[in-house]
């Protein structure tokens, strides 16, 4: 979906996650006040897996030798994410209410001056929770078992939302076919609730879908990929 | 702030959260699937303090029947959030970019075809850890403990995040004096490398700070505090 994004004459991602499960070993924002639990962004990545994660995978990667960990160590579940930058508002504010439709609550369109971005993001999902500091274990093999099965689920949870977001895009972004009813063309439903401009709908059609990008709309973008 | 945003003539808030030290327990999705971990949205707040929480506090409201908790029981941090229903899109601009410009990098603006409101958020400094299932705590006293410091430091760091997006926000959306040189003053500073454009500038000011809000501007707003 992503590559089908950029063919589209009002739409190129500059960066997207699908989704992961990751750990992080954070560096102490005041590494001489022991008290202090504040890290920076500074640190090393454990894990950072774009696929559910067996018990032995994290195990190998974070407890092999847990006293190696200096710092604190945090288990995370992020959502999928993606910034697109538009041709216009209107075609912002198309990609932007298919986004919210499809309950990416936290979307938003970052007006700068020569440049509309819209962000597609949810918080849903999300998991963040310190399980090391400074070497030591706080939690219970027990635990990390059971985090690990919630985060696999919620990855899996986050998958199939995407999913209704791809359908949804190529509903009322592509003009493909709507789909056999599923919660994908509930979606497409709740957006028609959300009353995108016809407008709006006859610019992106008008655009086409084959044209290349001109060099000027995609300048100094970078795939980070994800 | 919130009461001096609401008689700037430009802006009106529609809900906001200082930011909060939160317990949920929530219901699961698919209650006859023990192995499912995902919650509604229904449930009960055991705890929501918008104030720093003592170890006291959360063991008379969590642990003093740990049984009785059904569902799956989390652990939260919240950061401040502010929703924000602007005149128009220059106005909505100029207040997104002090919001990113202070760190709250989550922002953006949710361009309705009646409404443009901004979203002013961080998912900096956000905890989501479960602690407890079916009544049964998964965690020990001691990681509970540790949990509650970070969390109590991290609504520090919130505050202090939101104290200086307060103070950028008099400066460049009421024009205020700017302070003496503090972290403040840094945000105004990127907000100028940020480039507002002048005529947003002129436009807000133009529009004074006095005017009483017309009843088309605030229309089906609800305050819903935080």
């Amino acid at each position: 979906m992503i590559t089908r994004l950029n063919a589209h004459p009002n739409y190129v991602t500059c960066s997207s996650c699908s989704g992961r499960i990751a750990v992080f070993c954070g560096v102490a924002q005041t590494p001489h006040d022991e008290d202090s639990h504040l890290i920076t962004k500074g640190g090393k990545w454990l894990v950072s897996s774009h696929a559910p994660v067996t018990y032995d995978e994290f195990a190998s990667s974070v407890l092999a030798d847990p006293t190696s960990l200096q710092g604190m160590v945090i288990f995370k579940h992020e959502p999928f994410i993606m910034h697109v930058q538009c041709r216009d508002e209107e075609s912002a504010k198309a990609l932007l209410q298919v986004g919210l439709a499809c309950g990416f609550r936290e979307s938003g369109v970052v007006l700068g001056n020569k440049r509309t971005m819209v962000a597609i993001r949810t918080t849903a999902n999300a998991m963040e929770i310190p399980i090391a500091l400074q070497g030591q274990l706080m939690v219970t093999d027990a635990y990390l078992r059971w985090i690990l099965d919630i985060a696999n689920q919620k990855f899996h949870a986050n998958r199939s939302k995407t999913d209704k977001l791809f359908a949804a895009m190529r509903t009322s972004l592509f003009f493909d076919s709507p789909p056999a009813p599923t919660d994908a063309s509930t979606c497409t439903s709740r957006l028609t609730q959300l009353h995108v401009t016809e407008s709006s709908r006859l610019a992106i059609s008008r655009a086409g879908h084959a044209t290349v990008l001109g060099t000027s709309f995609a300048f100094n973008l970078v795939a980070c990929g994800g």
